[in-house]
């Protein structure tokens, strides 16, 4: 096992690159001066090229394939052999693109990002468009470089979701429009049964930052390995299992702003805080996918934050924290409130019945422009078309429709699923838990999280990356993944809340 | 020059390792969960190791000698001139230790670390001993590799002052213990001519850092290219002439610390903010030496921020962000209490008059430990003799004696001068700017300091590591080192406020 202990050194020193740019780009959205953006570029183009340089070098192959060839003996669940699973994953991934292939991207898509901002600023499209074309034939590139077996999509997909087929989404995404589509316009015929302006009322941003603190500390986020601070875009990063920090945006008139993104970026952190002691600190640390991790800070945020039981505990608590505001709203008032459903343009404002939609769009679109069905130029309509479809809805402006997300002026085409593969998979999740500890939800109306956090903790936190997201979905749940347990969720809760 | 463009590319790229280490080490004093520590000493070790071999590599080498072979062209000034000096200079510290040598002393200092605390903690020198002797051992064999004409100390002397001699430093500090050692007699026997207890009552700690934030955005640190923060230990780290940070600590009941403490880090943060546009970023930018480093530092916070003038225009200021505290006091009763003389036996504590006995004392054991003239065993109280006889004072425990520093646990003989000689410097150069611009107190003792600052900014900062520490001394000032002008302003400063 020689060849064994070389390669887990040299991926050691691969992933310790990668946990110090982690840090570079913390700091760079939470710390740094203006003056220091300079200076950081090269300093992460530096740390990324000698990762990049060692992670592909032909001597990792070559000890990856003495280290598999000598592994008939290892258990497939150990750490050893997990290791060599995700290695030679994370390393075909890497050498199947052409180094040349890598650069051009890396290259266009600097300059796409700075096209789109300029374009979404001035809500001009034609400014766009070339780019969105370039990134498109970028992407086909890089889809045949990695190789695929049915659709295109299929290679960009996963790599954000290993194992995942666009033939799955597609046909989970068909479930969810069935349902979804008729609920949102059930919905949308009692549109002022909820009012939620009390949400927009002054709430102090500090002591918004004392309740967000509060709540995340008691969901079982451990504070001596990780911390809170204040982002423009709110996101958690990681040093290591046992440096995962969180950030969050205090709004003044729009309280749900930082109190269900406090415990959406808990969600996150909490996972990656779950990692089992033995890989800690290692290439298997971390989430499996982009899928699982959503399914986790939507589980927390959505499936517990935005339940009855846990308000149930925590309204009184930020009323007495909120005199001023929340007095004389009661319990159901507020629930209502967070839970009102209002189709809307901008995917991140979605509620939980209209978010689906919104990926939905974008991963069709994304597949009629790879497989060209849909050309650059006609975008746009065939967006709108798409809103008012699904959504009742008609963007007026580019700004508010196909121009509003970063991804495809980043190269991420294929990364959008992701968003509601985690709606999908938190409801069966939290479903198994509740299944095993029925006193779950009871615990969550006292404030104690404590048995559900465990239950993830053992079933789902602590294998790290060992396991591809079906392969612990199964695991975990016993079945295969479908929309069936989310959408019985959407329809009981909205159901009861819209009286339908 | 094809040379020379890869060897920048490849000093670069080291140069961008160093500067996320440095950002690894600020964040890890200044932000870091606890549970963060064991992941971040494997991202540094990684780090580290591969600057190192980037670095050390002989490629480098292979790229320095063609470089300098065909450098006959270039103007001595110029900066690629200057990175070929400093790249030399930088290469061959680098290259000759011996990898096996390096490794033992990281390996002994990490342990000697340890022992060196808890021996501390517990005033127990014997457990420290043994180490202290392996440190003496280890710094023989790294400054017989580094190779010396006359001392063994200039080898080790030159890691942290490139240039410097062991007999001149010897030479100066004979000349300041003449004039210091009975100015400090004549002032011990005046011991109660001034109280400063004022600044021990209760300054409250979010007004003290409104306080350093004002003073240190105008003595002239700019902000929008760095931030101040608070650290245990305080310091000053750059990522970069364009993101360079301080660190201040704030005590309720002891003024001084975050009041000069600030001015200190502002100035060397204003040394490292200054390097020249054209070698910002680069290997070039940054302080050439600890000891034109502390000059900087003690220039801002002894020549100026110690000085009536500066108090002139700040007290009135001070005393209104404290009121109940300040009601009554006149500026001279304030300035009497911040230059209060009073030997005493922590080096940090120290006055500006007691301060370099300090560090003469160390100088002066560090050499006779290294020539054999001292063992381990008879150390402590060679110490405190030295104390006894320079200071008047004897520790009543090794705690408060030889165990004070964390440097020679750390490894680093040879560093203590360096602090002196900044002092030594600050003074001639501050002549030289007001010889050339008279109206600087009067500017300063109206809170304007562009004139100073512009002026050593042009002479000093904007050369990073162009010159060695004495040839930008001799370019600066015109002049050899020397301890008059030194001796003079304290005799002057302190005459007068003693009334000698």
């Amino acid at each position: 096992m020689e060849a064994l202990t070389a390669l887990q050194k040299r991926l050691q020193q691969a992933h310790d690159l990668n946990m110090a740019m982690s840090l570079l780009g913390w700091d760079q959205q939470v710390n740094m001066p203006p003056g220091g953006a300079e200076h950081r570029a090269s300093q992460l183009a530096t740390l990324s090229r000698l990762q990049h340089e060692l992670f592909t070098a032909e001597e990792t192959g070559r000890l990856l394939e003495a280290a598999e060839a000598a592994a008939d003996g290892l258990h497939y669940e150990s750490d050893e052999a997990s290791l060599l699973r995700v290695a030679r994953h994370d390393y075909d991934l890497a050498t199947r693109v052409p180094t040349d292939l890598v650069a051009e991207l890396t290259r266009v898509t600097a300059l796409a990002h700075e096209k789109w901002a300029a374009a979404r600023a001035n809500d001009d499209y034609a400014a766009f468009k070339p780019w969105l074309q370039q990134i498109v034939d970028l992407s086909l590139q890089v889809a045949e470089a990695l190789g695929y077996e049915d659709r295109v999509y299929d290679a960009l997909l996963d790599q954000y979701e290993p194992g995942m087929k666009t033939a799955t989404v597609a046909r989970l995404f068909n479930e969810l429009k069935e349902v979804q589509i008729p609920l949102i316009r059930a919905i949308a015929e009692q549109a002022g049964a909820i009012d939620n302006s009390i949400l927009t009322r002054d709430y102090d941003a500090q002591r918004q930052e004392q309740f967000s603190l509060e709540v995340a500390r008691q969901l079982g986020y451990d504070f001596e390995r990780g911390r809170l601070d204040v982002a423009v875009h709110p996101f958690t990063t990681n040093f290591g299992t046992n440096d995962v920090r969180i950030t969050t945006r205090y709004e003044r008139n729009w309280l749900p702003a930082a109190l269900f993104g406090t415990i959406h970026e808990a969600g996150h952190a909490m996972y990656e805080q779950g990692s089992g002691a033995s890989i800690a600190g290692t290439m298997l640390e971390g989430g499996t996918s982009l899928g699982i991790h959503e399914s986790q800070s939507r589980l927390w945020e959505n499936l517990v934050g935005r339940s009855r039981a846990f308000w149930t505990y925590y309204f009184p608590r930020l009323q007495a924290l909120f005199p001023e505001t929340l007095d004389g709203i009661d319990l159901e008032t507020f629930y209502r409130a967070i839970n009102r459903v209002q189709p809307s343009l901008i995917r991140v404002e979605a509620d939980e019945v209209t978010y689906n939609m919104h990926i939905i769009i974008r991963f069709e679109l994304e597949n009629d422009l790879l497989e060209g069905r849909l050309s650059v130029d006609d975008a746009p309509e065939a967006w709108n078309a798409k809103y008012e479809e699904y959504l009742g809805l008609r963007p007026p402006t580019d700004r508010e429709g196909i121009l509003q997300d970063i991804h495809w002026s980043g190269g991420m085409i294929g990364y959008f699923p992701t968003y509601s593969l985690g709606n999908l998979m938190s409801v069966p999740f939290f479903d198994k838990a509740v299944a095993a500890h029925p006193n779950i939800p009871d615990e969550i109306a006292q404030g104690r999280f404590d048995t559900l956090l465990n239950w993830l903790q053992a079933h789902i936190y602590q294998h790290g990356r060992k396991y591809m997201p079906a392969e612990l979905f199964q695991k975990v749940t016993g079945e295969i993944m479908s929309a069936g347990p989310y959408l019985a969720y959407l329809q009981e809760k909205y159901g009861e809340i819209y009286d339908l």
